[in-house]
């Protein structure tokens, strides 16, 4: 440690912009955990079951979310599908839903990811262009083997879209979602200002050798490459504005974690911001980290930045934060077969250094 | 299928150059599953607790497993350790040993793999080539993020190493086990005929795409692109005779597989010609089946080829196989945590379209 690294840090409550916030026990679960890692306003994705693909459901599960956390902005989403007409984008505006998130799978069915199919979308993203909505994107083209597509690539075979989406409605802002790969990055900083990319804390972290065996660690994107997780670290440590917090954390129970099929996804919502003071400090960049996890992604969602005074988190290295081995989520047994209806988060047992003083 | 597929096939009885039959229980369990799986030659790891570091250690292996499959012939090996020395090579040809097998982290101690390294074992790898022994190797570097070594690259990093030990020793047999790349197919095609290479049934089937968030499929090295699956089909299809069956078949108990950190490894044993003929007959090459499980191999191992009327076996298309969804092993609970005490094969529940006639 330098001796000019500080002992506490002040912050805004952090913002962030990728979020998977459930419903149900682990709804319960989940959403007071978003504040105790030191964010107050999170981007709740509409991936349910089933998918918020109306305003209505969009409207009524933000409801839910805010009587779990009266101190939190939600901020809401809408899953891209054929409903989503330009009549609907206007009610959803006008209810004030943000962002429509549009996954590989809710393009086309049993098909590959392909310019046809975008473009049934083309009135719907005028629609949204106009409407300042924001698009958000599962950036990843479907594995087909035939035409060399796997998870290692699908990423970087998705940038094509990405360009002509920016390229066709230069106006409309659309996030990159949980960038993993160099090209992703270097596509983005290629792009306008309207275009903006999340990133995750478990892809600062881990490398391929990390989900390999072990499951805790496996989520989609999948991490990737050495070289690719030093593009992530060095974009986030350049300061670059159109790079910002966006978590993906996905909870499930250990149950769906260990065994045959273990399912996608890395929890980190409950001990958010120390484990990203912890890495940025690693890195030599925790000057970065009020950027990252509050300013630019206010920004670019045009939300207000924080007034001088308003209220704020400190982060301090006095009391070493204990990540808990586990939660219990309030479901019956019969939701998680026969193991310990618990939620595993990442970095489960380890020691970060940073923890949130009380405040 | 076309209509001159035949019905059954006659095949000598396999020999697979790669295999784990373990110790204890396991040992006991899988070593007659070999026979049923259409091979009666096997070359056994020496990756045993504690590794056969002697021509001791080997040969009493080599009367255990013996025992428990009389009609097999046991291809016996030695770990690389620094106690093979040059006299030690010559007791264990002596005494009938076949190969010593490198494995990356048997070379060095807490440190990459290095040509300062490789060279402590120059006389080694002498003595061996004067006794005609066989040198098999785990050809992956140990992972290095700031040398952007990972697990997806270890076996395209490895390969200088390879070329240069056949420059150094241009008789010694060297064999590139369980090749997972289309850069190391390439360059065991570009070196001399002392140079052989082992592919698994797996890797022929394989991609990261499945491996990921399914434990039963993962292994080491694991499966890559589907760039790299094609050039390990197109060498098996080609019949090229440096490259032949080295299952590297690797049963964990169930309970090793599916949990916090998965062991690699994938159990092919009890299926593994049946499995094999399916794939090649899916692959159009079912003319080259032979050549790779059985004449490819003994040619380099310098074994005799099976004599015209001596025992074969024959496969036939009339009854599927249905493979087994689990093995039971014999050890106690203790061994095995709260799981079931059983081994999971390859294919689990599925259905094979040839299974070995009684012979």
């Amino acid at each position: 440690m330098s001796s000019s690294t500080p002992d506490t840090i002040t912050l805004p409550w952090a913002s962030d912009f990728h979020c998977h916030l459930r419903q149900g026990a682990m709804m319960e679960l989940v959403v007071p955990l978003v504040e105790q890692g030191g964010v107050r306003t999170v981007l709740a994705m509409p991936n349910l079951t089933p998918p918020l693909t109306t305003t209505q459901m969009a409207v009524d599960y933000g409801q839910r979310l805010q009587a779990l956390a009266p101190s939190v902005h939600f901020v809401l989403t809408l899953y891209l599908n054929p409903d989503l007409t330009p009549e609907e984008i206007g009610r959803a505006a006008a209810a004030g839903i943000t962002a429509v998130k549009m996954y590989p799978s809710g393009v086309t069915t049993n098909s590959e990811w392909g310019v046809a199919d975008l473009r049934a979308y083309y009135p719907t993203f005028a629609a949204m262009q106009d409407a300042n909505m924001v698009l958000c994107l599962h950036g990843e083209c479907p594995s087909d083997a035939d035409k060399g597509i796997c998870i290692l690539n699908a990423e970087e075979r998705f940038l094509d879209t990405l360009r002509e989406l920016h390229a066709a409605f230069p106006r409309l802002r659309i996030v990159l979602e949980h960038a993993t790969t160099r090209a992703a990055v270097d596509c983005v900083k290629s792009l306008g200002s309207t275009v903006g990319c999340t990133i995750t804390a478990h892809h600062l972290v881990l490398t391929v050798d990390d989900w390999a065996g072990q499951p805790h660690h496996f989520c989609k994107p999948v991490a990737k490459f050495p070289s690719d997780r030093a593009a992530l670290r060095d974009v986030v440590a350049s300061g670059h504005p159109r790079f910002f917090l966006g978590s993906d954390s996905a909870p499930h129970l250990l149950s769906a974690k260990q065994g045959e099929r273990p399912a996608a996804g890395v929890f980190t919502t409950p001990v958010l911001i120390p484990l990203l003071a912890t890495l940025f400090e690693k890195l030599g960049c925790l000057s970065r980290l009020e950027g990252f996890v509050s300013a630019h992604g206010r920004s670019f969602y045009q939300l207000p930045q924080p007034a001088a005074g308003s209220a704020a988190i400190t982060l301090t290295r006095a009391a070493p934060l204990k990540v808990p081995r586990a939660y219990a989520v309030d479901c019956s047994p019969a939701d998680a077969g026969s193991q310990p209806v618990t939620v595993v988060p990442f970095m489960a047992g380890t020691e970060l250094a940073w923890s949130i003083a009380s405040t």
